[in-house]
């Protein structure tokens, strides 16, 4: 069995769901999955599909050709087809802070990821240990206001030959250029380790526990040129006390980026957001 | 505008969402809300629409018995079709707890919960008071091993009087007679103070703190035969410590039951549950 | 048996738990309950117990005049005596939303919170059916900007012939003047509907909306001049996702808001919350 | 500064507090944490106690000795004073299953967990893969019903070899035999993938979906010779639906297995946990 994934966005109208599922019908595909949303306010339509064929039906290029001239072109459709096989090619960026990077890289060496690392980049050498242990490539690349634009280059370089489909920011610490946010435009998610929109920029924790909240947070969001200002992907929470020294509220912190940092990377390789109007669709 | 809620089960088959979506279309309905499942191991697929008609082309009759030839006999569904215009009528039976009581009461007068309440059982006079504070019928019906064919009785013909679509047991602590159970099947919700399968029966919460569990739960199901063993609608739980006494546990459980059995009802007033395999297919 | 409640904060020094408990078991009391906290940043010492004595041991008087020269005096400490058999008096601020109040009051009804309630106010007319419902004393006190000093003054006269110890603002939708805040220091309880700090003010719940989080939130804190920047007492959040509309944060947020609210009430009238720097100390 | 923790717990008595409290005072130390409970029913005191001491008062033989005679003697205490610069060695049982190994030792090398892991046992040979990428030995001990004897004998040798203060089975499927668990009283933690006592001992997540639950759990517990019976040191759950496969129950599930199992670790490392009565104390 062939499996693939569509994704669909357009202007809401009559009969979207109806020529979609009839189409795939025509073709002897399953639907195995579809999920849908209606953006009543912008009166956009989205849809996840998961559909199964047959190998001996199975024409990728010819589904997608048709699926372009009687579907696509007529509802105007911003649309994607992947197909099961294919593993996105992750790019991890990091600089000093461990905890995410032993926390995905474990999760991967566990077979729970779909998608393949072939790169970590770091504008330190600190993390290069842990790179080799997983026997992940790992390129130094410093990156300072000095020599910015040299950092972008070789970034960009990198990303390039190891044909880089998304990049994670696992704790980088480093502002990311406008021009590599433009070439991955909604395939650079970050963590950031407080619940957004509370606590944007430096010293989260330290904010949070000088207004002495009662629960912290940490958000993934997808990089746009706003600072921790982009699309949400995925949001979780800790409860703290009076009781917890700001070390305690990092610590319990770390344990949601890493939760939520992982959470938004599998949603991400499955194919399960899509981002409109600084929003995200997560689809279940 | 008119909306109306489908709800389908049926052996699963190929181009049953293109054929279900191709006849709203064709009547110039416009879908609002779709949801699908299928279950693989069982085979059978679920679906929920939600679709609005222009009020000029409305003729529920006409859509009952063309839905009823064009896709529920070729498909051999199993179907409803239901008006957003008529609210379910819901009857609370209590005992002697009053917490449930209270919040389902307070949500209905603060206009949350789409239903009715006509009428109020109870096998003791205590909560007679409660029902009077919001003006509602209450009917007292003495129920024990005794005179339990004329509790019954007096059970069913309340609930025939006025015209009741569905049971809720507000911590009702009598058994359900088995009649009442055929007559009201999937149609009866009770809560019960425990994160099931722990702690069925009576006590949980005296059993939880013996456990010395760290989380206490609750659990809102479909009334069947078999004690506590009925399909699941909604669970949540609550932390505990060491330092919570059994009173504590109760004290924290009041607040579990009355959100779960809130929610409970609210999902199936809104028909967002269907029930199969003895579990239950909860639509967002 | 006879119990009291004592609470301390002093700056930290040495022997202040040998001193007190010691104190306590010199007199034949019997700690049931203690917890402390130092506040290492700022060096402050807080403790909370609970003690209980036989009635014949038992004068408060005496008690309270030898805690004052024996510890209160040498260690400079701020603290306070509660008995068991006094329960605090509440006053009610509702203006239109009813979810909090029919709550609140299902809870009183249920006897769930050690308190009185002797005291409803609003700005409004509404909600006097819901007062008269649960036979609570309901004043109509318009309040509005040309009207304000009037309107304080009606307050602080029903509060005073009330005999008034805190206010609860259940969804109360006006400015709290500072004559009053000043009155009740620490002794004003708001909810707020949102994650605080993350959107303060006027509709939060659209401001979640627009910004596309996946978690909303409700804060309790007690009232300061500046607008929801009081010391937080509890905060509680719910999962949205994208497919929730405005209005489905609102009606999830009822359940944060009336859940939020009710913690922070018997937290607050069980004298288990002390302010120090705007942040509270909350004991379990 | 010379940092101690100290553990008590002994039958409830007047003056614990204050004797404990006044010696500490007596030796100039100074109580940083104090947190104590009672357990009514049983009438039995706990206490946890941190406590720093300048180097120059310090000499820990004569504290225990002065301890034991001034006050367990006296008070027939059980008692415990851990200095908090040894770090307890804890040794890794584990099968096939990798992800809770992963997620152990990736916290272990960024420094998160305050002891020293010498020593992985399994009774495969998969994961010496995994213990090699992290440096620590590794030993293969075959176990099964027939080599029992000669299985326990190893194992108990490398637990001595290695100084093994406790140890953690991070999803080894092997039982562990009696003389062990006697050897080893309330120092084996198990995780369990079910929210005990619902689902005990094969195949929890099969059990779970069959039921149809709408919440599952992982709990971490002290072992005892009763299979997934002994002391709850902690749980945690994650919410599932209809849509959720028996395969995404057990995804979901290995992020709670990785998390609960982590916080136990970090407990009782720490000192933290106390048991009585097949029951655990666990102070925060």
């Amino acid at each position: 069995m062939q499996k693939i994934t569509i994704l669909i966005h357009c202007e809401d109208q009559k009969a979207i769901i109806a020529s979609v599922t009839n189409y795939i019908a025509s073709i002897d595909g399953n639907i195995i999955y579809l999920d849908q949303h209606v953006d009543a306010d912008e009166n956009v339509f989205f849809m996840r599909l998961e559909c199964e064929f047959s190998a001996k039906n199975w024409d990728l290029e010819a589904i997608k050709a048709d699926f372009r001239e009687k579907l696509a072109n007529p509802f105007k459709m911003s649309w994607e087809i992947y197909t099961q096989e294919y593993k996105p090619r992750m790019a991890l960026f990091v600089s000093k802070y461990d905890h995410c990077l032993y926390d995905i890289l474990g999760r991967y060496s566990a077979g729970e990821l779909p998608l393949e690392i072939p790169l970590i980049v770091s504008n330190h050498e600190d993390l290069k240990v842990v790179a080799d242990r997983f026997s992940i490539p790992f390129h130094h690349v410093p990156f300072t206001k000095e020599i910015k634009e040299e950092g972008e280059k070789q970034q960009i370089d990198l990303l390039q030959q190891y044909e880089i489909d998304f990049i994670v920011l696992a704790r980088y610490m480093q502002i990311i250029p406008p021009k590599l946010i433009a070439l991955y435009k909604n395939k650079i998610i970050n963590i950031h380790h407080s619940f957004l929109p509370a606590f944007p920029g430096a010293k989260p924790y330290h904010s949070a526990f000088k207004r002495g909240v009662k629960i912290i947070g940490a958000t993934s969001h997808y990089v746009t040129e706003g600072l921790d200002e982009g699309p949400i992907i995925e949001q979780d929470i800790a409860r703290v006390s009076h009781s917890h020294s700001i070390e305690d509220f990092i610590m319990k912190g770390r344990d949601l980026e890493r939760m939520v940092l992982a959470r938004a990377i599998k949603l991400h390789a499955e194919r399960k957001t899509m981002v409109y109007d600084n929003k995200t669709v997560v689809f279940s």
